[in-house]
Formats: C-alpha cells, sequence, structure tokens
C-alpha cells in the first residue's frame, strides 16, 4: 500500500519529481522547444545554462565555442556587449546549431503588449531573429505575454515568466508568484517555464530554471544571493541551474564549467533516485 | 475652524494638492532633477510628457524639435528605433537644451544589481550617457536601484519606480506598490518619483507620472487602458500626464500635443484651486 513508500519517495512522486527529462520531452502538451531542450539536456548529460555576461562580442564567441559542449543553453544579455553587430548574432547562432543549444536572451521584458512586441521585434538588437526564448516580467499583467507571442509564437520562439528571484528582498514572492504561475498556464501555446527558486507547479511539461547557482552560498554587494546545484536540483525540485560568475571568474573556465555540469547531472541522478536509492 | 473649511479643499490640504510645482520645486529635500523637471513645468506651463514610440532616429528628432515647446519631458524606447546611432543621441540632447525638456528612457528595467549597472552604462545605447531619468521596477528587490545609482548619481541622473501600471491585469497593486513606495523613500537621493496610475505618497518631493492618458477613455487590443488628463490630474492626484498614440496617431501632432499640454495644465489649474473655487 501507499504507506509502505518512503516520505521522500512519496514526495517525488507527487511532485512529478520521477519523470526524467526524457519522459517529459514527449509529454502530449509540452512546447516544441521545451521538448527539444529537454532532449538536449538528457543526450549531453547537462542541465546546465551559463550566463555569458561579458562584454565583447569576440568574448562571448569564445565563450560559446568553448563552453558550448558541456551546456543546454546560453543565457545572454545583448545589450551589455560594446560592440554587437548583426555578424554577430549569427555566428552565435552557428555555434547554438554546431553544440545543439539552445540561446536564452536575458531581456527580462516587463512593458506593455504594444512596447514588448517593437522591443523584441525591432531596434538594433532584433532578438526574436536570433534568440529562442526570452523571458518577461509578469508585472505588467498578460498583455506582456500576448505582446511578445504575437511576435515570437510564429517563429517557434518560447518565454520564460519569471516568477522568483534570486535577489535580497525580491517581491516576486508569494501570492505575485501564484499569479505568474496562472499566467504560464494560460498561455502555453508560448510560455515554456519559469525563472525561480523552487518548483513551483506540478505541471511537468514546464521547465524550472533558477539563476544564483555557485558551488558556495552566498551574495554579491548588489543583493545576489547563491545556491548550490544540488539544493536547486535535489532539495528544490528545478530544471536548469543558471550559473554566471561561478564559470566566468574561475581561471579555468571550461573546468569550471565541467564541475557544474557534472555538479547539476549527479543532483539529478540523485533526484531520479539513480544512485542506488 | 478646521470644520469650516470644504471636503473637498480638506482633501487637498491633506493629500499636499495645494503645493504649486513652484513651491514643491523649492522644497529642501526635493531631487536635484525633480526640482528642475517642476521648474520646467512651470515655466512652460506644461505637464505633458509624450512618449516617443517612433521607430525611425530622424522621425524621433523632428518630433522632438516640433513638440519641443509643449513639453516638460520626452519619454523614448531607445530599443525600438532601427537606426539608432550615437550622434542620435548627441541631437537628442541638443534638442532638449534647446527646447529645455527632460529625456525619459523607459527602460524599465528589472534585473538583479549588477546587470542594471552593466545595461545602464554599456551596450550600444549607452542610456547613462544622454537620458536625464530612467526607470525601473522594483520586483528584483532594492538591489536594482543600488545597481543603478551606482552608474546614474554620480552623473545627475535619477530613476523612477514603477509602483503601478496603466496595462489590464498589472500585479503592480496592493502591498505591492505599498513595497515600492517604501523603496523609493530609501533610495530618495536617486529615486525621485514614480509611475504609477494616481498618487500613492503625500511627500510632495515625489514625482507622480502617469502613462496611459488619452482624450477619451478606452484601451487597446493587447490590455492597455486610458484614463484622461483630468481624471489623472485632478481625481488621482498626479503630476506629469504621459501621452503616446493620442499625440502620435494624431493627423496633426503639434496641435494634438497642444490640446493635451492645455488640458493637462488646466487641470492642475482646477486643482489648484485657480478656477474661482
Amino acid at each position: 500500500g501507499n504507506s509502505d513508500v518512503p516520505v521522500h519517495k512519496k514526495q517525488r512522486v507527487e511532485h512529478n519529481l520521477q519523470l526524467s527529462y526524457a519522459d517529459r520531452a514527449e509529454l502530449p502538451n509540452v512546447h516544441p522547444l521545451a521538448s527539444k531542450l529537454l532532449k538536449i539536456m538528457e543526450e549531453k548529460q547537462s542541465n546546465l545554462c551559463v550566463s555569458a555576461d561579458v562584454t565583447s562580442s569576440e568574448e562571448l564567441l569564445q565563450l560559446a565555442d568553448s563552453l558550448g559542449p558541456k551546456i543546454c543553453m546560453l543565457k545572454t544579455h545583448i545589450d551589455i556587449l560594446k560592440d554587437c553587430t548583426v555578424a554577430f548574432t549569427q555566428k552565435l547562432q552557428a555555434l547554438a546549431e554546431k553544440h545543439n543549444f539552445l540561446i536564452f536572451e536575458d531581456r527580462k521584458f516587463a512593458d506593455i503588449g504594444n512596447t514588448v512586441k517593437n522591443q523584441y521585434e525591432g531596434g538594433l538588437y532584433q532578438i526574436s531573429s536570433w534568440s529562442h526564448i526570452v523571458n518577461a516580467h509578469a508585472v505588467p499583467g498578460p498583455g506582456v505575454v500576448k505582446g511578445l507571442s504575437a511576435v515570437g509564437k510564429p517563429l517557434g520562439r518560447g518565454c520564460l515568466l519569471i516568477a522568483q528571484m534570486s535577489s535580497q528582498g525580491s517581491l516576486a514572492t508569494g501570492e505575485y508568484t501564484n499569479a505568474v504561475v496562472k499566467m504560464a498556464e494560460e498561455h502555453s501555446d508560448f510560455v515554456l517555464g519559469f525563472i525561480c527558486g523552487s518548483k513551483i507547479t506540478k505541471r511537468p511539461e514546464f521547465i524550472h530554471m533558477t539563476p544564483g547557482v555557485q558551488m558556495q552560498t552566498g551574495g554579491d554587494a548588489l543583493g545576489q544571493q547563491y545556491a548550490t546545484p544540488e539544493e536547486v536540483i535535489c532539495s528544490k525540485g528545478s530544471d536548469v541551474i543558471i550559473v554566471g560568475r561561478g564559470v566566468l571568474e574561475a581561471a579555468d573556465r571550461l573546468k569550471a564549467a565541467e564541475t557544474y555540469r557534472k555538479s547539476g547531472w549527479d543532483a539529478y541522478e540523485k533526484r531520479m533516485g539513480h544512485n542506488g536509492q
């Protein structure tokens, strides 16, 4: 009977934590891009997204080429590059093809629908033309998703909603987070998951991605707070670890990326009970 | 005694609505840029900010030059311009000088402190180098203000926090709005006011700016909702009306801007009791 199942196993079952990335890629209602991501994760044994917070296009391309084999996704801030060109975004797309990772422009769209439409499609960056995934704050209401979707859905793009943040004193908690989950569920044809600190919906179609990951907990002088891969994947039930300074500030970035990849994957295997549990 | 004061006058006194823009410009704790804005408003008899949501640099400059005499502030979305250059931002600054208005880049920064620092200062747009005022969402917590302030305060810039939004289903309500007001009060050396639908603090040093203003109430297909200048300034106690499509979609933009300027100013005079009240 049910009472024989150990508590930690019951929790895994209840939260769908026992479904593998590969299983979830095949779910009937999964967003095509979420499915693609989950397959990449399984294939590359990587739930690591590196946050490429550098200010030189050349350095970003080098990073993408060298770390490409280790990651399922590369997170960019195109608007901090001092020398961005159309040629750069083309090269970045080619590297994403070469190494089989997705590009996620961390734009945090946060305006009314009519404005984000223009910001996503237009301007110098033309984000919708090269970024597989973008994210948005839910604070403007559902119009922000509708505006982005009008541009991105016909292109096969997808969107993450920011449900929680890793920074101190964030207002994305409680009822706010609940409202974000509801908004995602109501727009699951374009929204494929969340930026969050922990698993916030039981629906296994959605991807949970967690920023602020380092090997040691702690923070920076501007309110960032860190959690470890093990905490994020195992305890919090998230799917993808987003690592920035933990890789970028390492003496050997490739070695650091491999350490995070292994740590994130080991945590996933542990969650799945593949370590003899 | 107090009981002789008519109710509407009592409300004005309680909410400091009787203080003129000129009076508030001289308050001891006012932010230098808020003081400058209030003086411009008084001098030009304009509480009109036009939202220059066009996608051509040339058109934006023409707009700034022709509407310049009517406005206290020009709101931009630099990231929707298809042909932005450094020369453009220099020309825009020259027009702001010529016509005595402030530039407000409506970037809606919404990331952790370390990231917004780079987004504000760097990239192709170098926003901090030409925009007097920017705005930010409070959802990341106080780090977003600290990050922006580290760049903008030494340059004499200022920031508006987004406390409420004009879009349908916005999550910026209730406790969220209260938290934004508290965050502004704790960082009043850099935060000079709010994007909001109505007056949300009694402290007269803060500027209240309201988007989504048109002559007729209504909305668009992506959740935008409109209020009139009279409602915004008189009933809601805000200070500045932000008008986009009401001016941009008019056959005669200059005439439309003058209509909004007069309407906004008349509403302010009415609030001040200058219409024989």
